[in-house]
């Protein structure tokens, strides 16, 4: 599965506008931990380890992630593998015997909209960094993606977005602390 | 947690022996895949990373384990973490994504009996290996080791074994294949 992202820099008029036009699916606190691998520079390959523990409605969820380097030079299109994980804590010590080390926890209150089937919009607020917005598909097609691109950038722009960003939280904050 | 092991080779009396004395808790077949660290030679710093797929009474279990280098010198204590995992396919996707390799993997057929309280026997037949003995003990008390070790000798000795064997599985299989 290949997951096509686009992400600009939102304001509180741009959020009312999201709210207001589409239907909200949920919405989530999330705890993203970042890990440093042991002999390879993430920073370096543009690849990317996390735990995720995600909160909703008092439940509790948590995912290993690895992101492979991005596919293209404008959206922030990748290629994930997730698994759920039941124990975040004896992964973490895992992780921590292998030689990956924490490198930043990402807190965001994320809520996740509806656009129309195959594509979301999220609005993030992120702790230290300020408000997102995200479109998102996915497909299965690597041919499709630069078309799925274009289609999502648009509709950031119709709803007022003028700024994009590729770089992940995960950098932007990395950068305002260096 | 300390797992405390003394492992022997065994034969068809032995076995015998073990079945006719104890009580048997369960039987199960394991496949071990073991993993080579990206940059970390396993060998020399006798750690180990395992995922093990438990199938028994056709039910199925996959493990994510650490194992840390042996605490001393005579048994095959370690410090292990563990983690239950869902979905194995994709885990190892991920493990091969961050460089790790596989090794190898072992089969084989356990056999667990009850002695007493914290004591367990385990008769492994072992693909490509034959029949092995292992008396287990369990401590939070690094202390205790020592006299945990002589204990589980002193049962062995008395079940018939004649040969100790302080190499796992995946290092005597590395060696017959080298």
């Amino acid at each position: 599965m290949i997951e096509v992202e686009v992400k600009g820099y939102a304001d509180d008029s741009i959020f009312e506008r999201v709210r207001e036009e589409f239907e909200l699916m949920r919405k989530e606190h999330h705890e993203d931990t970042y890990y440093q691998h042991p002999c390879r520079d993430f920073a370096e390959t543009d690849e990317a380890l996390r735990i995720r523990i995600r909160r909703f409605d008092g439940h509790f969820e948590a995912f290993l992630t690895y992101k492979g380097p991005k596919l293209d030079s404008t959206s922030k299109t990748r290629e994930e593998i997730e698994v759920p994980i039941n124990d975040p804590d004896e992964h973490t010590r895992i992780l921590e015997a292998l030689g990956f080390r924490e490198v930043l926890t990402v807190e965001k209150v994320r809520e996740k909209y509806y656009v129309e089937k195959g594509i979301t919009i999220t609005l993030d607020e992120v702790e230290g960094l300020g408000k997102f917005i995200e479109a998102e598909a996915v497909t299965e097609d690597r041919d499709k993606v630069p078309e799925l691109v274009e289609r999502l950038k648009r509709l950031l722009l119709e709803l007022g977005v003028t700024r994009f960003e590729r770089r992940s939280y995960l950098e932007l904050l990395l950068e305002k602390e260096g």
